[in-house]
């Protein structure tokens, strides 16, 4: 497998091939890898939509600022955080943290201590949701490199209106709200932007050994 | 090649076996890796400095809150961003799309006035440098997870240092400094964290299929 020759590959697909679509094999795949995504304190404070229904898609593409992306690929994965954080959700993690690992009581409690301390300094500083929305950005950039390697063509969509693709899948009455979405599936023979040279700075620019 | 397999088996290394020592080869791959990162605009803001020299590191450790893979990793890589943002930078990127693509001058103009636009956004909220941090984290989670098909392992290092870090490797001498650091290398035998069962939730409360 080679890992360099899977990052030239890989772009920001322009436009998908709207008749070709993944497996549901290969959404299990994709699911799984962004269910193992780590995060901080390994808390996984979100939520993905895989929305493969085309008049949905469709509806979402009318807030998505014309990014055909959001129409003509095969499946548009929604990126989401809670609205709000707090205690009872901390619990509910230690709770699953026990019946994986069997930790005991004392390092549990000191646990639930580190995770209210970190999300105190970042209430204080009002950084929750930035903070939140670091986490999702981790899964998005998981995703994409994996999706490099497994030959699966994605673009992730940061422009887009949050708050209508919220409406249009009812995310707020799961207490979550979206971030950004991610469209997977095949790049369409035309896509003249796959065959665009990549712009990179040379390596010795970027990079040095000490 | 199992993607999930791959991810399963990554986890935060906490002991690297200090006498496991990368190749030149698989470091010129990591370089690579991080080059091939996707930024905002392309612009690739950013530089990575990877340290193999053992004093180097003894120093960093010592400004590492007691994070021992700082010590004993085979490579340290340390991200970085630009101190502050200029014109000079911005032409000097034209130039690079011009040579690469032969980009004719409107188009050149187009993407000059997207990117001002893009930093004054950035500038007015007080935004830029964690605009630039959410770059380099972009490179450091394509990092992880190709290692993780490499079968290289990986801490990513988020409480360090950064001001010290900046001064033992005089990174503000280029006008840049720094923001995490990710150890890199093989884990040790009897680094007991290895097999700890991760914790993850159930796909069903994590995804949801529309």
């Amino acid at each position: 497998m080679d890992i360099i020759k899977a990052l030239n590959w890989r772009y920001a697909t322009k436009k998908f091939d709207a008749k070709r679509k993944l497996s549901v094999k290969q959404i299990q795949t994709l699911e799984e890898i962004l269910r193992l995504t780590p995060t901080s304190l390994g808390l996984q404070w979100m939520k993905f939509f895989v929305i493969k229904d085309q008049k949905i898609k469709d509806k979402l593409f009318a807030v998505s600022k014309r990014q055909w992306q959001v129409e003509n690929c095969s499946h548009l994965i929604v990126f989401s955080i809670p609205i709000k954080t707090d205690n009872k959700m901390i619990d509910q993690f230690l709770a699953l943290i026990q019946k994986v690992r069997w930790t005991g009581e004392v390092a549990l409690q000191d646990r639930k201590e580190r995770i209210k301390a970190l999300l105190g300094r970042y209430k204080e500083a009002n950084q929750i949701d930035s903070r939140l929305a670091q986490q999702v950005n981790i899964a998005l950039w998981n995703l994409l490199t994996a999706c490099a390697v497994l030959k699966i063509d994605t673009c992730p969509l940061g422009a887009i209106q949050p708050d209508m693709y919220d409406k249009i899948l009812w995310i707020k009455k799961q207490w979550f709200k979206t971030v950004l979405a991610c469209a997977v599936g095949y790049r369409a023979k035309d896509d003249g932007y796959a065959k665009v040279k990549k712009v990179r700075r040379p390596i010795e620019k970027i990079v040095e050994e000490i």
